[in-house]
């Protein structure tokens, strides 16, 4: 059984989770931590960590940026692992973040779901083959009319992930209605897509010549994030101290 | 039976239709005009449209924008219907295009494809029921990595379409990673993807509340437009001089 | 202001169409029926209609079968509307629902969404283009693994509606691989894909001779169902009595 | 350079071939062989292999499974690797190229297309990952109208690849139209649309708990078959004796 204190646990994604444990066998939610009490849960609820005297294996965040510096400090007095889902986090909380790696286990990732993660791993190997037969890769992604950043950050972590086979060689390109030229070979388009309540939709083109290979995720709801967030809590209950990602959870 | 006269007859839209023609029973090319001789026909070739005494019903244009003022006299001196697929004419060229259409009928088309020109007609009807049931419209198009401009004619065309349903209140979007906003209630976002040899590629999406429509367009040859060309062609022959294109033909 | 009797209010699809009137300025559920006591709702809850003694305009259902009998003799009794989203009624019960429909308002469809219900419209005009054009029609949809009937209903209602335009001439083709013949010119295949927790995504192809355009549709949530039902409800509130399907409320 | 034989020269895809080849710096047919006398070819065109008399590296095949018998036999006397890609062999034949490959390099594959046999390897890694977490596999192929057999070989090869990660344990269902259950856990569904002029589509999908992963592989024209035959026979040329595939060419 994985213990897990839930930060942030008022939130979208906190009650998500809440949800999700309620029916898995092998974890359970013992306390929850949030500035808001605005929801009703079946555990006790704390406005901060350092308030928090239960026992727990391993803490989901899923709360704001601005909580993540004393979460860290509360985590570290504690000796609890964090899996860090909270977005936005400013270069000096990233570098904290690597810090406090060095005292407790920490995992984060862009996206916590199974299928991107799975992906993730897919396209390097499709582009460290595609790219010598002249192959050129192309990501579109699709968001809700609420998403402000574009592209969104899975989308820039599956470039980054066929930049790296490719040595950092390709440059990514936001917008070709500005100039009229033919596509550089060292182009990685990215078009960004928003409307409606689209919760989430990636895909990768390679586009070679008569032939073209697509590879798409769909996301039909937060419960998927939800759920990687979990299994990345029962990964790392028990871990030495250390950066980790969910490359490391799906190990492919 | 049409009988045409195939401006532009060596180049590779004009060799495509040369090879659709010959196996349509009721068309035929009767003689081709290009500054080029490269190629082999099984009908006469001249340099110019004013060399050629070869009685037709119909000129199928698809050689260079250059190419179009000539054509445009020579044609009125004959008194031929024109079918104008040649792209990136002048506003001073599109003038004279109208002008001529006083004095014989002339066909022009952002698309000369069957199934463009009906999803051209289908998406105005589509935004009238879902743009009042809150729906976002975007559309992404895909193309070979040889094409200059972006977006394509094409979607440019069916934004038009779309927006003159909407008495032009849309503003076209065409990169959003250079802000940090949510989608505009009047935006209509253009994403350009280029890739491989991909022939053209169109998808019209309306997101709404958890649900998604998608009108998606895939030519597989430039066969499409050369039949589109040919259907132009029939239509064309013996009508009223006038100004026409290929929701005409296509009358849905 | 339309009051709502919400029948079967305490299953999945009740509980969605509670909480979507909820946010609704012009709508509100005023009572609901039940014979489970399993939910507690802002609104009394009756056992059976007979029992409901408060005022409304407009019944909605979405129970099961098996109370459609009852449903309709107690709306004939109370003169109220019914938008009667229950399936898997009988043949007796469908003749009864069409007689009851000579004394009080009924509104019956395949699928509730707005979506489908334009696409419906959409696919007709398609097809009397497309088909003379020689253009193949094919339907795939795809549902959830707990869904027992293939291909849906609304795959159907779509061949259905493609079918009416070509005088019934299509033949229904659901499986290719026992025989090892061309595609017949007449044939209309539909494919179902099951996997997951797909709410349901139905895809109309038109295939030509290089030349595909393909309408789809993604219902992200079953929230599209239960908002289709509300403006149902709001569309059959004082009309006369008569047979009504969502064609009437989308009106395009 | 290779230098290639080309077993049925005259037909569609030899006619391909001869095209891919004349672009390629690396490679050059030298000779080809048909009973038809149908093209003019820059190459001696002989009846049967064993009039040809010209040195070569490899022969590539593509006429028709009657002629394999005598290929083989003269292939063996010439010590001549054969790039194998005539379809529907019998098993008498398919025996005596296992035996033939004792002597000379013999390359098989069910699709000659890169794109094809990467996917073939990477769904493999998918389902290792995405099975264990409830995903459901199917499978949809699009085919022109024209193919008899369904669903195509290659859809068939894409499951036997998955299906081997699962030890068999999957059972491939054709129609579910025919039942009234909901899908079992160990079936995988595999889906044959047919229509137009569509060269090849292959999407495998995974569906899971609110999260979709589809692999989607398009061909636009029969080139990309052609340009496969002939990376195999440069990498066929000068190797031992075996039975080999594309998944050796493509070595992911």
């Amino acid at each position: 059984m994985t213990r897990i204190i839930m930060h942030g646990c008022n939130g979208a994604m906190g009650q998500t989770i809440t949800r999700i444990v309620k029916e898995d066998a092998e974890a359970e939610i013992v306390a929850g931590i949030d500035i808001h009490n605005t929801m009703e849960n079946e555990y006790p609820v704390f406005q901060s960590l350092s308030q928090c005297d239960i026992e727990a294996d391993v803490i989901i965040d899923f709360a704001a940026a601005v909580a993540v510096d004393s979460l860290l400090d509360n985590a570290i007095v504690k000796r609890l692992p964090i899996v860090l889902c909270t977005t936005g986090l400013t270069e000096e909380q990233l570098k904290k973040v690597k810090q406090c790696s060095n005292l407790i286990p920490i995992l984060k990732s862009a996206n916590m779901s199974l299928g991107i993660n799975m992906l993730l791993k897919l396209v390097k190997e499709a582009v460290s083959v595609l790219a010598p037969a002249d192959f050129d890769v192309e990501i579109v992604e699709k968001h809700h009319n609420q998403k402000k950043d574009a592209p969104s950050g899975t989308a820039l972590a599956l470039a980054d992930s066929i930049n790296e086979v490719m040595d950092g060689q390709y440059e990514y390109m936001f917008d070709r209605s500005t100039r009229n030229e033919k596509r550089g070979k060292k182009e990685l388009g990215i078009s960004a897509v928003r409307g409606g309540t689209i919760v989430g939709e990636h895909e990768v083109i390679f586009a070679g010549t008569d032939e073209v290979i697509e590879f798409k995720h769909t996301a039909y709801s937060k419960a998927v994030f939800a759920k990687g967030a979990v299994a990345a809590a029962k990964f790392l209950k028990g871990r030495r101290p250390g950066f980790y990602d969910m490359s490391d959870v799906v190990r492919i």
